[in-house]
């Protein structure tokens, strides 16, 4: 396969605020045969998710940075063309942890198969059914542990995992109110998505009060996306005893030295259990969520959107669509066939 | 009782900063017969607790502030001097919530008749047997569930909730380090206590180097009475599904625009619950909790120090005390019976 190019995207440094193309530039690399055990995928969908943005961080502690000079890491999806392992099949198509690039070599032990006859859009692999939607199932479901009748507020409300949450939490019986950053955002999570309430946190004026208004018996889950401003407002309107799941606070992730939020006092006040989480701290039970999803949205009960955007060269630019809510739903680098 | 004279300190306004005697002064009011019900008690001992400067607040959703114009609140150990009841008798002595005064007029049915004869002092009803022990025993149990050979760090460690913490966390079996504000208290809390580390922060430099250096195995469990600076160092130091329990931010109590921890992205990182409590959660299970302390202090296995300041006229610049980390243990305010 030496005569096969490997075009990829990797971290020449690390970026102190949002990054740019000298930090993560592409290199074309020769393609290597796959050792005894791997495979080589030829990646038709890379997911783009802000959990990346951290791993290009060295900051002390945190799980996995990827390392400089290495390609920038996400879940793809893609065929397998070269198969050193008697586990898959050159045409088999496989769900793997690979990178910002056209070709993935893996262990086969470590991909997973998917099966195209199911029915199942295969991007969903990525989202609904596949990370984005198991971080809303087990941060909503297992932190938050929604009873009927509470109140959730969820923000990034329109994002992948907000649009999950806020889903779910209706199916459990729950009042639901989402924050987003437009009227467009809003109008899709409160006409098509089944929310009780959605509130513009830009054109709101004072938060704290909009989320009175829209929560008249307080907040008993608060799932955040984004910390910040957000967070605080919503932090003076948690009841006793309230749950905060904190799945990522994008607001802060490309700023180095952002405060932290101020009102968490009401932590004591409160009683307030304020609990991170990564989706991969349930990796036990993915197959448990994944059939739950899958059941709901086969049945109708989930909704989605997805942003796919042709063209790996893009990447960079497409992924920062994150940072500033322009992308509409889960955002994916497709590369389509006849270019790869 | 017209005749006897209630000498209160109650509050004029609400302190933005260090309270002063203008917020904070005091009246001599006329005592009144108790109604139906009711009994009127000559306080012994008031506790003096850093909860009580919150309670000065008028920060919205705060847990029952204390209102202008009324006594500040506090608990109470004193006699029954007339009593309009018939579950007490005069010369009963009771635990009660009563206030920074010499007389407490207080419902029968809500205050606690103490059994002088156990032999237990009665001023540790107000610490270490009362809500400053009741609050190490549910903070750490209830919130930080320790298991033997993991790692306990405290702050505010030779205070009266930290030195209580740390010396369970021992009992449970685990390695306990303690941060602490003088040479003197961390003596006290390795020496005599039988914390396994301290650390001086006024003293060690890198506090976060410090912190990593007297727990070789990062931390499972934090208790936090302080937040600010050292809940940052702390938060980096937090092993994978650490759990920090929030007993109160003293360091920020008297900054109104303190900021929030910068570190709290470690949340996400490590998974990290973050749990909120006050000791009032618990009054359910109060019954069991005293029943241990006193069965550890009785069999010698729980030390204590207290600081008992005479003069109700000082208790303002006592009180204070608490928040320059000058007091010496629970802290208490006695009136001598001559005195009353």
């Amino acid at each position: 396969m030496q005569d096969m190019i490997n075009r990829q995207f990797y971290l020449a440094s690390r970026p102190a605020a949002e990054p740019t193309s000298e930090e993560v530039p592409f290199r074309d690399v020769p393609l290597c045969e796959p050792e005894q055990g791997e495979v080589v995928i030829r990646n038709m969908y890379i997911s783009l998710d802000p959990a990346i943005r951290g791993w290009m961080s060295d900051l002390s502690n945190y799980i996995e940075p990827i390392e400089i000079g290495e390609p920038i890491r996400s879940s793809v999806i893609g065929r397998v063309v070269k198969s050193n392992s008697e586990q898959l099949s050159e045409g088999d198509v496989v769900l793997a942890v690979g990178a910002w690039e056209r070709y993935t070599t893996a262990q086969a032990a470590a991909v997973t198969r998917l099966d195209e006859s199911a029915g199942i859009p295969l991007s969903s692999f990525l989202g609904i059914i596949g990370p984005t939607g198991l971080t809303a199932y087990f941060g909503l479901l297992d932190v938050g542990k929604p009873q009927a009748g509470e109140t959730v507020l969820v923000s990034a409300a329109a994002g992948a995992v907000g649009s999950t949450v806020g889903q779910i939490a209706k199916l459990k019986g729950c009042r639901v109110v989402g924050i987003a950053g437009s009227d467009d955002k809003c109008a899709w999570i409160t006409d098509e998505l089944g929310f009780d309430d959605a509130i513009n946190y830009k054109t709101c004026g004072d938060l704290e009060a909009a989320i009175r208004g829209a929560c008249p018996q307080g907040v008993d889950i608060y799932f955040d996306n984004v910390g910040g401003d957000i967070l605080d407002a919503a932090l003076m309107c948690m009841n006793k005893h309230a749950r905060i799941a904190v799945c990522g606070w994008i607001s802060t992730y490309n700023e180095a030295d952002a405060p932290g939020p101020r009102n968490l006092w009401q932590m004591v006040a409160k009683s307030l259990k304020v609990q991170g989480f990564v989706v991969i701290d349930y990796v036990d039970r993915f197959a448990e969520g994944i059939e739950q999803l899958a059941e709901w949205l086969m049945a109708g009960k989930l909704q989605y959107r997805e942003e796919i955007v042709d063209d790996l060269d893009n990447i960079l630019p497409t992924f920062l669509k994150l940072f500033d809510g322009s992308n509409q739903g889960k955002l994916i680098t497709r590369i389509p066939e006849e270019s790869v």
